[in-house]
């Protein structure tokens, strides 16, 4: 191998981040190449674009006054990528070895190749954690009124004066639940156990507001959905099972958010120097996409558990690719 | 005054940041309001909407494959932050009173009158500091090869194998030196001095290409320009001036990058408890966009000396706004 083949910046996941990235690193004349990962099952779908393949109304990424849907946004991010020279390949990263000079690291992918690059750009993302039901990825992947996102999505009109349900018990499941509050007519939430996980501030702030109602000891072992006048797919309740009891009972909602955490994609990094929280988040010490390794960086949800935005992932993408040319060039590497 | 008063957001600055924080807080029901500014000369125009106003093609903000005009971008910033209901007031904030326990919030304005706020978001972006000739602020505002950003514009077809002019002594005149070298047959560097400012590694990393040749002790006193075949004033050179002899001279350019700075919009803040670097940056302690105050967020170029970028400016709006939310939360304000 020689050293010319060696990249000089090789970027991993294809969400917002990922592609902003691409598209800086592009048209900065550092020909990066994009893993966009293998479509997978796990237990929702992992697509090449990230999450927001499985949103239908974005409306809050500035710039589409109308809103857009996800897959169609991020074929816009692709295209503009592809359009400055970013190169596409259909691979995951498997595994990495990283220099801890920073000099050249080395890439293995899905197809038992390698690839040895001068910057790497981990932009994997997070994906939700789901409960698993058929009805609920169907009903998720269709905009039949399942999200994991209620700030995405809880501003949605089909939303508006609605009995909504959020299910989880944690400090996201009370986020999600006090952003809805501003929308629903009520807002179950449902949680498995007698009490929360959530912290003292989170839930009394989110059990002082008049709209809530607790659902205690009960699961959502189903979805139930009925066609709407354009023949699509909406649900219109939740069946229940008190895990105490054991019984079932229909509760009628018109949107389910499910707020049971969110998994960074960071497992195939583990056995690198990199940091991560007690989440498995990627941990960038100060305000740059500097990891602690040279020429390694983080950008978008995978390091980001607090704002998980397409915005804020897009952004980061960008600092990465900035913060890789910047060094790239003080190291001589250009 | 009754406590309804007390608006829960006030944003200040309409660039990228101030209106996708408008867009997320409108969207969270904060009702925010966006004090847009009154244009202005400074000595460049000044206007509401920010630096993009003055913005041809944004090539490199991700979501338009084909590009953007900036001021086109900004209309559909402002027409989504206005769906979801944040109301325009064009006046500028010339004074703020920052309650140091966060909860009252006063702002005076450029009409004489007076706003109360639980939180506010500081977006009032960076002026380029320009040279101050008639003919470059003609050209900088009309497409004719005059900017201030060459990570924006450098990459631009009229630019591609042309000889290209940076003026500027500094680390960021070097950075922009260096990111057109990539673009450009010749990069002249124009210093008023004989030795830069810029750090010894900036200065190798540039003065190692090829196609960089300095132009000491001269200042660009008059940009040269020519109609192209669509009647458009494109520059054709630039006129120097030895600050020695005061000899002039004519050098043939297609671009010229003026490097010399940026000044962040802080000044009618400084008798405040917030905490500015050296440069007048506002200056954010950790990762999100909390001041040292409760209650004040910064967001955008304000508080961003490194990356500058539209998208980076955007996702800081989001976050301003979603900790706003966050705060206003936690201590029972919503």
């Amino acid at each position: 191998m020689s050293d010319s083949d060696v990249k000089k910046v090789v970027i991993i996941g294809s969400g917002p981040a990922g592609w902003t990235a691409a598209i800086y690193a592009a048209r900065a004349g550092l020909e990066p190449i994009i893993y966009v990962g293998v479509p997978k099952q796990d237990p929702g779908p992992v697509l090449p674009g990230g999450q927001l393949m499985l949103t239908n109304d974005v409306e809050n990424y500035p710039g589409f006054p109308e809103g857009v849907s996800g897959p169609e946004m991020m074929a816009m991010f692709q295209k503009q990528g592809e359009r400055f020279g970013a190169r596409i390949v259909g691979e995951d990263v498997e595994r990495c070895e990283f220099d801890p000079e920073g000099k050249v690291h080395t890439l293995h992918t899905s197809d038992g190749k390698s690839v040895r690059a001068h910057a790497v750009i981990i932009s994997t993302g997070a994906t939700a954690n789901w409960l698993g039901l058929e009805s609920e990825m169907r009903l998720a992947t269709t905009g039949g009124g399942v999200s994991a996102c209620a700030v995405c999505d809880g501003a949605l009109p089909m939303f508006r004066d609605q009995p909504l349900a959020v299910v989880g018990g944690g400090d996201t499941a009370m986020e999600e639940a006090h952003h809805l509050t501003k929308f629903a007519s009520t807002v179950y939430v449902i949680h498995r156990r007698d009490e929360l996980r959530a912290s003292k501030t989170m839930q009394d702030r989110v059990l002082s507001k008049d709209n809530v109602e607790m659902v205690w000891n009960s699961t959502v072992v189903d979805c139930l959905s009925e066609k709407d006048s354009f023949g699509s797919d909406k649900i219109t309740g939740i069946r229940l099972k008190d895990t105490k009891t054991g019984e079932e009972r229909d509760l009628a909602v018109k949107g389910l958010f499910v707020a049971i955490g969110h998994t960074p994609a960071t497992k195939f990094l583990r056995d690198t120097a990199l940091s991560f929280d007690d989440a498995g988040y990627l941990v960038l010490p100060g305000r740059s996409s500097r990891t602690g390794i040279p020429g390694v960086y983080g950008a978008g949800d995978v390091a980001d558990a607090t704002y998980r935005q397409a915005v804020t992932a897009a952004g980061m993408g960008c600092q990465a690719a900035l913060d890789a040319e910047n060094d790239l060039g003080e190291r001589g590497l250009l």
